[in-house]
């Protein structure tokens, strides 16, 4: 047996809340020589949903991963379950998509050199060519493809065939300033991770921080979210804050804000590709 | 002389911005035999205005009052000076409107029972009557102003009444749960505080938590603003958040939110009561 | 069946750790009827060690209780399981040890009031007479027991003979300013939160904010923690921090502590009547 | 006259409190041209010191530099005062002294790329030569310099050559894993700034991670702080902290430790360059 042999898995399951289903599902994967490491779950009791995250391995010997399937497909009539398994062998392909701001890229890819993030990034796709320079030193593929205006086809198109190209799982928006069409954002359902600098749902749209300063608020934040097709509105990932006070100017705000957005867009990027975040009616369930 | 006399006063001014106003102001508040404690300024560089508080004492001897302010009035015309001085001497009034929920108003009485809030709370109002113990625990007097409606013109006319029998300087809206009129608040211009339990300007109106609990949001707040007849739209003196997970209820929401709630509107009171809080285009500016 | 049935409870377990046990933990508490509305669990790698918190209900019908301490007492051999149930039912007598300051008990008192603590508040103890007032105010009855110097041997029999009557289960030392001997501490074992007015380990001993003042910190704390025989050492529940400036002094640093004192210890004494923490190799475990 | 003469700059004075100092500053100023952007002050009533921080602008012509010199000359006598002046103009020269670990030179460097710190970054001095590329990418003159042990004689002669030869004015120890002798200290006496990754005083030394793990404290933090002889004792700058909990493992922290401490070594590079810190009786003052 290869050392690449999955001897590890993340499963996340959800199905309508009733009595047994901790039992059942444990002894599902018990039943197939897997051993629970961590479980954590949530019942959402407006929707009467059962959420659950397990992270499981096989102590003894290396699953029988067509057996580990068809173990828990005989739960899915029964509970009416939905399963999704991430094997630790398998590696997914992660694009960063970014305009002119490199900080939320350059601690992507030092996360990602630090062994910190669970993937391969398999490229850079700008909108400018500026940052082809930060691509190349950590050895990142860079496609410029210029875009006309926001949901621009041909551009999109382009991008699209780039992303199909290394079969990428996830985008990553790191302060990417356009805005991609409803069927681009609709393709990448929940696989697409934007970083909003605001604290959402408070000043979404354009210029946050101008909005922010225009206010006087105390405290400015960011959202990392994953796209849908309604603008800066889909399920929330991460938030952060720092404060702030009348003296600082919209400029101060930028520097400030820059700190939380790749901090907090860091987290939730780490967080995807530990398999901790599931989309449950529309808001991020995160088993931190 | 007596032990009451005056022998500090924090000076607040603010006049639009031209080189040489410290050298003035400091100059002049030195003639009349004031020293400079402490200063803080701020520069608003987009309506060109300068604001500044100034904490002074007397060491050599009791200040002569109309001559500190015959010497500010001389600065009038040529800086276009605003002032407004208040004596270390001199307690101001204070009034709590409260609902249901004594959280907030708890925290105030005992920390004017500690000596931590400069004022007499010199009564208590509320639309409910369920609170007149604790007012009664704390001594101070407790009114029962029924309301019918939000701005209910009677019951408004019954509480002027009452705090002008008291020549309140500052009122605290204490989680009131009552909208007051336009008129009302507009008499009393910034000297209303109130807490919103929200990270405004993200879910103001009625239910915050409820809107919070709804989107999402991985934080939630509390938002000290002064009132103004735009609902929840009032300069912010301070706000805070505490961080929520998918797990918490609207109710957790709640309990967690106390805590921000009552903190938030505590430094907001204790900064008015030491005067460092100034508004200035629709800004709260806080010389913490 | 009596509406005062216990139909939930909470199981805290650890064992050494081992593949399966989930499995079997939850088919044992499945086969008397249990469901599990939340599993947390935590394997401390260092010691081999499993740890879990499982919040169980009876769906069908009211739990055999002694079914269920048979059902568990069969994995004691093959998993050398320790394990404890706190069933709902059961309300847990906490007394509150406190001296002059009061902002703790008022805490600790409110939230009772408000249901936020899920027990019964059976007595106030304090080596003053101050507070009789506070206790009288909130019907908590109050023992003045007056403490000639720390470990005072005829004070604490006083003090355990009063927990004794009542069959005090927890103690709450809320700025309680004595230190107890190590045979009352031991007594009590895991069942004594203190909190200390620092960030421990940083200040431990007295008069911490003075020490921290003189340091010159940025930051100053507060630690809820189990009182042992070495003052100030025990396991740590839950910590906060709050920024100080060099404008603060002595007197500033503690007013602010006040709000994370009382804040810290709440939410300890809250998570430990809900059956959150456990104590493992001295350090604090915490299922939030 | 040419573009860059300078034409702001910031003063720190201090002196012995008395009366009137403010004003004599102030007017000080105002006779040589002078107008006061921003003061800040401090007045530290323990030692009877007075302490502020004054941003000035000529806004009519150019400073005559040695006219400013001159006036505030002729105040050290009368107020004993101490000063320094940092012309707008000038640029300070920094070292970054770095050893493996380089997400605090990542920041330093890209902070500086940007325009946020104020200051010629001259070079990156090493222990290891693993950094060299980082260097070059920054066009940054990288020195290997190998050290044997901690206070290695001739590594710090080679050191202080390389400092002296581009007069260095400022030390950042990012990351750097040797102890400098008290000899090299002492010559740069508030003039290196030292990244701790604890909470001091808490976890002094080495490996405070693990010692963080060891005690199961639930905040863990990091210190940014003058170097002096005694090690890890020196004035405090800044200071940050995140939670942590029990399931967190050592490398965990590690990682965790690592956003706070290059946000607050960051924080307090751009506080001294802005000429924000002043260091009295052991204390850091930082007029933020």
């Amino acid at each position: 047996m290869s050392t690449t042999t999955p001897h590890e898995a993340v499963v996340l399951i959800h199905c309508p809340d009733r009595p047994g289903i901790v039992a059942q599902v444990t002894n599902c994967l018990n039943d197939v020589g897997g051993n629970i490491l961590d479980a954590a779950q949530h019942t959402d009791f407006q929707s009467g949903t059962f959420l659950q995250r397990l992270h499981v391995s096989w102590p003894d010997q290396a699953p029988d991963v067509d057996a580990v399937d068809a173990a828990l497909a005989e739960l899915r009539d029964p509970l009416q379950l939905n399963w999704r398994i991430q094997w630790s062998g398998s590696l997914r392909q992660v694009a960063i998509f970014v305009s002119r701001e490199d900080h939320c890229l350059h601690d992507l890819l030092l996360l990602r050199r630090d062994g910190q993030l669970n993937c391969r990034i398999a490229m850079i796709v700008s909108n400018h060519a500026g940052l082809a320079d930060v691509a190349r030193r950590f050895d990142v593929p860079f496609h410029h493809t210029p875009v006309a205006h926001s949901g621009d086809e041909q551009a999109e198109a382009v991008q699209r065939a780039l992303l199909d190209s290394e079969c990428i799982d996830l985008i990553v928006l790191a302060r990417y300033m356009q805005v991609l069409s409803p069927t681009f954002v609709e393709a990448y359902r929940d696989r697409i991770i934007n970083i909003h600098h605001s604290f959402l749902p408070a000043f979404a749209g354009g210029r946050p921080y101008h909005q922010a300063h225009e206010k006087g608020v105390k405290l400015i934040g960011a959202t990392a979210h994953f796209a849908t097709a309604n603008l800066d509105d889909g399920p929330i990932i991460e938030q952060g804050v720092t404060r702030v006070t009348h003296r600082d100017r919209v400029e101060d705000m930028i520097r400030k804000g820059r700190d939380i957005e790749r901090t907090v867009l860091a987290r939730a990027v780490r967080w995807y590709l530990e398999d901790r975040v599931m989309v449950h009616n529309g808001r991020g369930v995160v088993f931190e």
